[in-house]
């Protein structure tokens, strides 16, 4: 008999019949003797309709009230997940965010878990019952409830695996695992069947868009273990853990594209001390995430700064340059779209050299252009032309080896 | 400046357009200095499509995941109705039953209120804001979700209003009051300004629609003085309140048809003392709500009873009959649905006599048969064919003169 905590995402409960085939998945769980904990998101769709309503009655929705909203979807899903359970005869017992003990802090829309008190899901356990958790939600010291924010339903599932000391946590969603690649990019990628939370969160951070990187975070932290795997099939997944001895053997784990950042390019900047770092708390007090920079001092006393920013962050970006530019009496700001981030990523390459040099001879063999990079201890960036992003994941995919075991 | 209740039911806010009007309405009675405690249903319809997917998953839903499941309908009212208050500029918070501190005990989908805790409301309204407060629900001493059952909503507010100590509750429906009839059937209804709480109670437990029983029981327990009124106009409605005194002059206040009864005759029961009481013992067992009842000895050592059911529950009476009649030795079992009940109610009635002889003869006069007569302190009902109810609400209606001030 073993503890499980597992997370069926918002595709897998889609209507009632994926429900059921959910209850179905679950009563074979738990009729070879394990305890379950289920964490189910709202079905795929509905808070978008939600937002909808939404903007229709208030052009910037209190966040508190679309908290109270996007909660609804849980519920839901919770209650319905229950009711098939009992319909194949399974004990089983729904609980909101509220009711799971999930104490958050008080931003809300993107909330952060302070303490779970897992006493009611433990004692439900004990008693041989299924009990079934709303993902995405907490609750704050004022009764108020809040939501995570992206990904909100994976970090549950990890935080109740830490409260309640599971053996095994799921992640079920629609892919089989995490891959050496996007498999519809470059097709002889392999799925992994493990990896480690570091080479994970790099991944993450990369543009793989299997799991945000807070919720790896919370399950290194915790020392959570967990199986990204499939709902629609029985494959295994990809078991997700601290670093391992043997993968000390694999320099490169994987490669990433992320094609939504944008290039911005501040040009002409005035050469003096404090420049950069007036234009990057502009962009910090404008809440802009910049990710890669690179600075040139360029002829006559001016530099060229160039980072890049998320797309959803660009008109925000320029808005918060132009009063600084104008108040340093120079620099010009241009933003490029069509660009994209490529990265490979492996803990092996900390004590491997020579990762940098065989991933820029392998582009340039391909002629594509490097026109960024950045490094970090088990990652190195670029960013290349978008259009040329996927074969450029291709070239990096084929110079490490990645489709072979 | 008054402290009021206000309740909008699933009609009033059963769309975008619609919450939009509401969040107006609200919007004059703040400009006007009130403090606002608003109650709202969940769009009409949602309970409906929720319960079918429940049936899908599951023959007969636990009581606990329906209660979990159907408090979203209100959820997301409550959510759309602060952020329409916002959008036009009207400070407002929502709060779940839970977070209004309504406590109730456990019985899953028919809860009843064991207390309520107001501080959090009332210090939201000392701070200026308009609170809105989902109907029809509450939380039990385990932190589960209840309903209060139909009519939960009404019933909410009214207990708001006493736990406020409100000025005024208003209850918002899709139509202008309490009438003498229903004006659909008699042309010549009014709407009554006032009308006792006794008054209301027959009314409704006689087929009046307008609100169910348990919350005019509260109101009168609690002395809460409420106004049933129409949220798609500015009509006065109807004042709800305890006997005053100019009410004494008026003998009969209204007439009501209900033809949603049946009735049952169970015939050549043996004549032994305890037969009925055996009859009635099985019934009440199984649940079935027994109204009128009239018994006469037949001939020959055998008896025959007849009484009403609701028509829902006839099928329920049969079953729960069957094998009492057949432990007894006798008696036959026959039902009729095409009955109605007229009931005239007025708390002058007390006083006057000759109210039953003026009903009697008005019927009799347009040649009407009376099937079955009952009557309370301040009700006469009788059972008359189903296809000339309406015209017997018409006749007495006219009789008691209900059509002129």
């Amino acid at each position: 008999m073993a503890r499980i905590v597992q997370k069926y995402g918002g595709t897998s409960v889609g209507d009632v019949e994926r429900i059921k085939k959910v209850a179905e998945r679950i009563k074979a769980f738990r009729d070879q003797g394990n305890q379950l904990v289920i964490v189910v998101s709202a079905r795929a769709g509905v808070t978008n309709e939600l937002i909808a309503k939404a903007k229709l009655l208030c052009a910037q929705p209190s966040e508190r009230e679309m908290d109270q909203l996007l909660a609804i979807g849980e519920q839901e899903t919770i209650a319905l997940t229950a009711m098939a359970l009992h319909g194949v005869g399974v004990d089983a017992v729904s609980y909101t965010g509220a009711q799971a003990g999930i104490f958050t802090d008080a931003v809300h829309t993107k909330a952060k878990i302070k303490m779970i008190n897992a006493a009611p899901v433990e004692k439900d356990l004990d008693a041989g019952r299924v009990v079934i958790v709303a993902g995405f939600q907490g609750i704050n010291d004022d009764g108020g409830v809040t939501t995570l924010g992206r990904g909100g339903s994976d970090l549950t599932a990890i935080a109740l695996a830490a409260a309640v000391k599971a053996d095994k946590c799921e992640i079920y969603t629609d892919v089989d695992g995490v891959y050496t690649a996007d498999p519809r990019v470059v097709k002889d990628a392999r799925k992994l069947d493990e990896i480690s939370y570091d080479e994970m969160l790099e991944l993450a951070s990369s543009g793989s868009k299997v799991m945000q990187s807070r919720s790896v975070e919370f399950a290194k932290k915790y020392g959570v273990i967990f199986e990204v795997r499939s709902s629609f099939n029985q494959n295994p997944g990809t078991i997700v853990k601290e670093e391992v001895a043997y993968m000390e053997k694999v320099v490169v784990r994987g490669v990433a594209v992320d094609k939504d950042q944008a290039k911005v390019i501040v040009s002409n900047l005035p050469d003096k001390p404090g420049s950069a770092a007036r234009v990057f708390r502009a962009l910090a007090d404008a809440n802009v995430m910049v990710d890669m920079i690179v600075q040139n001092v360029g002829r006559g006393g001016v530099a060229n700064l160039t980072f890049t920013v998320p797309q959803t962050d660009q008109v925000k970006a320029q808005r918060a340059l132009e009063p600084v530019l104008a108040a340093m009496g120079g620099g010009q700001v241009a933003i490029h779209e069509q660009i994209a981030k490529l990265s490979v990523v492996g803990v092996g390459m900390k004590t491997h050299s020579g990762v940098a040099a065989t991933l820029f001879q392998a582009l340039a063999a391909a002629n594509i252009n490097i026109e960024m990079i950045s490094t970090s201890e088990i990652k190195i960036s670029v960013i290349v032309e978008q259009e040329r992003a996927d074969e450029a994941a291709r070239v990096a995919h084929a110079a490490f080896h990645l489709d072979q075991l």
